[in-house]
């Protein structure tokens, strides 16, 4: 199965598992609250196409105006909810589904162009800014809505208009003289397009999408032989100095990673969000176009490169991506602060989601652990934290230490509220991320990146083989695994992640160590002998600490995917949002399991605070010469989950302590 | 004597000494290579009010014209002249000034108005940016300019198309009805009209100054109660969008110190020469007023608790400020990264310029050590490492660390030239820095802020005394003075600065520890006892740290005022900036005494460099258990002076190096 976004269908989680509980709270929460502040914003009937008082609102990022995005706020609950309703039906969910279709279609135009924006508020204007307004960004997550829609009703309601909108698109952009020779600001539609392929096998679907990608960055590409966003922003009338908030200087296309073409780019820049949802599309187009074709070997490097910078050198402990508040994005190499009061920290919630997206694409290309190791980095730590316990708070911003400028603390809703139903459909097809897997007559290959209490149901020519794992996960590293076939035996492979961070493991009973880029190999034969089997890994608090160059004096605990974060909660005494904090990463950290506000293992380190940072030598001094840094008593210290932050009140936070 | 640019006079280098011999560099080499510069790019003939090509030239940093600065450049160097000329005639130099004051003569509007861009580039548009433009920072260098021609030439062949210039200015702005409520985008004039109040005694120069001043950043005092630069900006035709390079968002007027009246200013913000070259003028405002005035209450602990925060928060070793480039200024509290690739660093050469001129201006208002040695450190580091030993060549952006992008290295000009002439005239009146005095009657007290082989030569009353420093400083730290007298016996009250750095000092013969804020207070009779003496203070290296908070894992060599540092001159081995280079801060440090390419002391660590940072183990990792970070063999390192930096080829060097 191409895409965890239909491959999920297979997953079922065991009831009362870490997964299945936070599913259930998304299912029965977070989609009526979501639902709610779409009725109350005004996004639920938006696609009505009547003015609403917020479309004069000044824009909170100029150029963007605030109800620009409302178009994919609709289609990712759609998909969400179709995700959902997949594994319960629910009737107040299926109506509303049900009658925003209905508004989406009445919304299309008679040549099947469809946007809240260009309709109501500036019509005429259609396609005039690619770069800034998210005019084909919304397309693209209305197609997926679409995609999500038609696997749960098993009807084009919804893909229909969206069909006849690609057509139009298919027809506007591209290369020839009548054709728009421009490609989104926001990166969103490639990957939708491409998913839409598989379904429609469509090959202008693909072409369209191909086109975005390698036309992205022309410096020759607009018309008299100029880059296409110059062109397009002198027809608006606009001069050069005149900047979007997210550009710190003129022309600062790397913002959109489109200040060169794809294949030339080194370094990954820019805004977070669309250079992962960017690189998800060509990993992609890799994936369909074989890594050995022309396409293949043009953009592979690509993304094994840019991946490579992001994760070396501009990744943060939790999986989050982006130092730069600004643009939402990337610094230079290795400029990873904590928090605002220390050079800055995004880490937004949509761009961590962008890395499991995008790593699930590698996996796909070349099973290798190190791509699974940072998805479950992400999911667990960076995408988790979110959303709060009870599914009706959320993050947009993800910092690894809070200040008084930005506490540690959860919205019901963003002005750009991306980030909320982002993780809705992400928890939604989760078990697509599990597991992937491939059938052919009576053979099946199935590869475990993650490991949960879930259970696979594959139908493999006339039989059906269950795989289940039964596991404690995260919060216990062992997972027992068993193989049901219904009807004639299959062969089976199996492929098992062995997680990077377990600094041991085993497999009982014994198994070959057929070990191929940190995947355990297990063939047909040793499965037809052992159905049932164990894999063990350590799973114990561990100290890390960043690569030196960050210039972080700090070390993190963590524990299996887990990282961990220290918060006011637990330490009623903190006012400086543990800065001062000295860590003594010798002492022994004990596990201490706890049921509220939820299930977890906590952290506590007896005399694991050894003092407060004592800077008195400095005072009134640029340089001096120091001392041993500590002052005042030592404190016990309680380590929490970082994903389970902002959930019992405070505001204050930090993930990395100092330890000198 | 209140200001150092006329105290100067009374003070000589001993022939052969430390600053005697860059100041024969500076008046044989330099001055001529700068009035060459002048000649050839146009500046020189600008007076004459002809168009040059260069006038057509897109602004390097829009919307500055790059010739905005040029009337300064003019200025500066006639003020450098002037101050050297009284050491040596030079008739090449005599009949430069004496024809460019008569080009600037003729050039002065009937009205007295004066400036080059706006009479000849933009006609008519006097007064309309007063935000960007530098119209009314060109106005302050020429008066400074002409008070150092008045000084020299004894006429006011200069001073007087200035005086007539400031009539215009003082009628122009103000806060009456028919006036302009603006103030300058970048301070300048305020410390020229004081300092030109001095001279004149006419109040309004000073009324103009400390209109200038208070109005700055008022939210109110444009027409319809808006802030000026709003007014103005939009009268211009400007919408809020069209952004200066140099604003990250639109309306940034913490750029320009203006967000706020100064006096409501809690941290030192936005581009640091502005800063330093506002608050010199607000220090100097307050010493005129007193203290305990209206005024004086009102600006004093502006001065002050900014002047802290710059210090001990935002300051580097060398006594550099500004850590950011696209404001040429001031980040967050502790950001301080040594380079380009590690998140920027910029100190320019005319801020630390800046930050020497405030702390006499606040020496002169409360005598404490702390102020003359933040002066000192930044003469001998941040500013002397401006200008080349050979006196033809300069730096701008003094880092602490280079890197590919941005090499340690020295340029013969650039197109914003504000920082070579400025190194020019601080030399030219640097016995202003080495003691202020006063004399009464018979009596005379002198303060001594550095130390260097010099006499100071003062009349007082029937008297004259002369105070002789003899001293190898900075490579000694012993100091011999003689007092002498001609005439009755004068009543000299000496106060020595007890320099921060040394560990260890003493007075011989032996006086009374009179210690008041870090200045040994001598008195009057212990001086009729002892007319020769000897300040001896412990001048050894020392290793010391920047503050803990600035996330800096270094340490850095010093000796005395010297901030010492690596280069690729001494070191042939080096490629990579010395960035990876591990420190042993523990092993002895020899001194070396070397006379080429210059004399100085070299600071030799054998086996100092214990080996490379090893980051093997983070390859492909975001965080990892680490090591002990050092691999490979150990070498020596040879630490010389950071003002010495660049004058060997090469380009790499590093000033703290990593400890861990």
């Amino acid at each position: 199965m191409e895409y965890p976004q239909e491959s999920f269908v297979a997953t079922t989680f065991a009831p009362g598992s870490f997964w299945a509980r936070r599913r259930e709270v998304v299912r029965t929460q977070t989609l009526r609250h979501q639902l709610q502040m779409l009725r109350t914003t005004g996004r639920y009937d938006a696609f009505k196409l009547q003015w609403h008082p917020s479309y004069s609102d000044p824009p909170t990022m100029w150029p963007v105006p605030n109800h620009q995005f409302w178009d994919s706020d609709i289609g990712k609950w759609i998909e969400s909810a179709c995700y959902l309703l997949m594994d319960h039906y629910d009737e107040d969910i299926d109506n509303a589904v049900r009658e925003l279709v209905q508004m989406i279609r009445s919304a299309q135009h008679p040549d099947g162009y469809l946007n809240i924006h260009y309709s109501v508020v500036e019509p005429g204007k259609r396609f005039t800014n690619l770069r800034d307004m998210h005019e084909l960004y919304n397309a693209g997550h209305l197609i997926e809505g679409a995609l999500a829609h038609r696997l749960y009703y098993k009807n084009d309601d919804m893909l229909s208009p969206m069909l006849k909108y690609v057509d139009l698109l298919a027809e506007t952009f591209g290369g020839q003289d009548a054709q728009i020779p421009g490609y989104p600001g926001h990166p969103e539609i490639e990957l939708a397009l491409l998913r839409l392929y598989k379904v429609t096998a469509n090959e202008k679907h693909l072409k369209l999408a191909q086109f975005f990608i390698e036309e992205r960055g022309n410096p020759t590409g607009g018309r008299e032989g100029r880059h296409y966003y110059d062109v397009e922003s002198e027809a608006r009338g606009e001069n050069k100095r005149t900047l979007p908030v997210y550009f710190p200087a003129a022309r600062s296309y790397w913002y959109q990673q489109a200040h060169v073409p794809i294949a030339e780019q080194e370094t990954i820049e820019g805004h977070a969000v669309r250079a992962m949802y960017l690189l998800t599309a060509v990993a992609d187009l890799v994936r369909i176009s074989k890594p050995d074709s022309q396409v293949g070997a043009t953009f592979l490097p690509v993304v094994n490169r840019l991946w490579s910078n992001m994760v070396e050198k501009r990744s943060y402990v939790t999986g989050g991506i982006g130092a730069i508040k600004q643009w939402e994005g990337f610094g230079i190499d290795y400029f990873l602060p904590q928090g605002t009061d220390e050079g800055g920290c995004y880490a937004e919630t949509c761009a961590a989601i962008g890395v499991m997206m995008l790593a699930e694409r590698q996996l796909q290309i070349e099973l290798d652990s190190h791509y699974a190791d940072v998805m479950e980095l992400c999911l667990y730590n960076a995408v988790l934290t979110g959303m709060s316990l009870d599914g009706k708070a959320f993050t947009y911003v993800n910092q690894l230490a809070s200040s008084d400028k930005d506490l540690s603390e959860r919205h019901e809703w963003f002005e750009c509220a991306c980030c909320p139903p982002n993780v809705t459909r992400t928890l939604g097809y989760l078990g697509g991320y599990v597991w992937n897997y491939s059938t052919i007559e009576q053979k099946a290959v199935v590869n475990v990146h993650l490991y949960t209490a879930a259970s696979l149901r594959l139908q493999v020519s006339e039989s059906v083989i269950e795989i289940t794992q039964k596991t404690e996960w995260p919060w216990k590293g062992d997972v027992n695994f068993t193989i049901r076939t219904e009807g004639p035996p299959v062969d089976l492979e199996l492929r098992l992640r062995i997680p990077g961070w377990a600094e041991s493991w085993q497999v009982t009973p014994n198994a070959e160590q057929d070990i191929r880029k940190g995947y355990l190999y297990l063939s047909t034969k040793w499965l037809q002998q052992n159905s049932q089997f164990q894999l063990s890994c350590l799973m114990q608090p561990r100290v890390t600490k960043p690569h030196p160059l960050t210039m972080q004096p700090v070390a993190y605990v963590t524990r299996g995917p887990i990282v961990y974060c220290v918060e006011d909660a637990d330490h009623p005494w903190e006012q400086n949002h543990f800065k001062m904090t000295i860590f003594d990463p010798k002492v022994p950290l004990q596990e201490e399991i706890r049921s509220q506000p939820d299930q977890y293992v906590a952290i506590i380190a007896k005399n694991g605070a050894k003092g407060e940072l004592d800077t008195s030598p400095w005072d009134r001094q640029i340089v001096s010469e120091g001392n041993d840094h500590v002052t005042g008593e030592s404190r016990d210290l309680c380590f929490v989950p970082y994903y389970l932050r902002a959930n019992r009140g405070g505001g204050q936070m930090r993930v990395g302590l100092r330890v000198e």
